[in-house]
């Protein structure tokens, strides 16, 4: 049964990724004129303690960078992690699979934004993730636009969509800059409700929701001109960004802690940053 | 006696950052042509639990952004510091100076570098601090000559410069990568051999030989051709430098959890870097 569930978790992730490199490489093909238009590079990596999973990258003139990676792993978690998980404690094997995608635009006009979703399973199992977005320039009517499309899909599903979006900004801060770090989003973890059908629908729902909205969001804005200065402060933008991932991101450090594919835990670094 | 010895160190850090600064400036002179060169602008910053620091900051045609920071703050360490901090967990007041340099360079065949060196007073007082040179493109010869010039400080005053120059290779070392920062040079803390004349003499001669040795390795090869594809080289070894400044440094991390200035802690983030 648990089986069943993992299997058809692990199999939308890798749908919902060939899905979202569908999308961002259409609207690549829309901006490419005569040249050839970009498209996903893939590559596999194997986890020395079990599994592994497939990175997909693209550089491209709209998305200057943009991963989609998936991931299926399993194995023990070392004894420090053990009281630090869920369920562990009890036993130490566990099985865990993701998709999380990032992408940083060439065009300052164009925000940057970012979804995963994971499930992970030890005596227990449960769903994590969330969405967000990351403008440089934010318009309202963005801002508006990415929380109702994420709303809807709480609300579809009965989660408190006000909530999620609170825990989002609670998390996507920068203390030390007193500053968030883009226009927020939704974020959730330890999602258990106990009925593994509903939970699987709303975590598709959050990937269902960010693959509509998100190139919809790119498409508004990737025709807007801009200036070297506007250019710049995307750069600046973009060193907030790596400072949230470094300092903060549990994902990260947990990441690095465990032995992750580093390319793969890294991808989500801007391909260019600057610090003023 | 503890504050004539305090005022004393104060004072050289000021002096040395004046020389540094006055050091940069002559080379910027020298590369500036027929433009005016560029010229360090000083920041002040006030603690608000006590005392505070300057910051100077140079962006020019040879130093692409360079900083040198001094510090002298005081008051007392946060309850969940004073088991952390050597002789707090008696008394939690402090007195803390320090010096801090971070060399950017324009020129992918100019080695980035950095100094520091601090003296941190509780119940107790030790002296801390070291040099390290992170080149793009490593000549040996720049790197011999800068373990040289610190070795020969750490001969003058009867220092391990061997265990010293190890130290460095573990402290400025990238574990998710396995790979070093840069070619090392020189780490030392928790330096209290009961001689505070010594232990002084000793931290103003690592001062002195990095004012000796960083210029004449910048002169050496700020005149160098260098390619584009050299500088994207160089900006993705900055990428190096910024993981390893948020995920590792002590001293970032140390000084963002207890509310230092955010612009000086940052002013060692390189002005672009890249990851490929």
């Amino acid at each position: 049964m648990t089986t069943c569930h993992n299997e058809r978790v692990a199999t939308w992730f890798a749908q919902l990724r060939d899905r979202l490199c569908g999308a961002f490489e259409t609207i690549e093909a829309e901006a490419a004129g005569d040249a050839p238009p970009a498209r996903f590079e893939r590559q596999g990596w194997e986890r020395s303690g079990g599994g592994g999973g497939e990175m997909a990258l693209m550089r491209g003139r709209v998305f200057e960078k943009v991963g989609v990676n998936v991931s299926v792993v399993h194995g023990e978690f070392a004894p420090e992690l053990r009281a630090l998980v869920p369920g562990a404690d009890r036993d130490p094997r566990f099985w865990a699979a993701g998709i999380s995608t990032v992408a940083h635009m060439r065009s300052p006009m164009v925000p940057a934004s970012h979804m995963n979703t994971r499930r992970i399973v030890t005596t227990r199992g449960w769903f994590g993730g969330g969405a967000d977005l990351t403008p440089c320039f934010p318009f309202d009517e963005d801002t508006r636009d990415f929380h109702a499309a994420l709303g809807a899909a709480c609300d579809a599903h009965g989660r408190d969509h006000k909530a999620l979006s609170e825990w989002c900004d609670r998390y996507f801060h920068l203390p030390h800059r007193g500053e968030s770090r883009g226009v927020g989003g939704i974020f959730f973890d330890d999602l258990d409700s106990g009925d593994f059908e509903a939970d699987f629908a709303f975590t598709r729902a959050v990937g269902e929701a960010f693959l509509t909205i998100f190139p919809a969001l790119v498409r508004r804005r990737m025709g807007l001109p801009w200036t070297d200065e506007q250019r710049r402060a995307l750069l600046v933008k973009r060193g907030r960004y790596v400072e949230f991932n470094l300092l903060h991101d549990r994902g990260t450090l947990f990441g690095l802690k465990t032995g992750g594919n580093i390319e793969a835990i890294l991808m989500s670094l801007p391909p260019e940053a600057a610090w003023p």
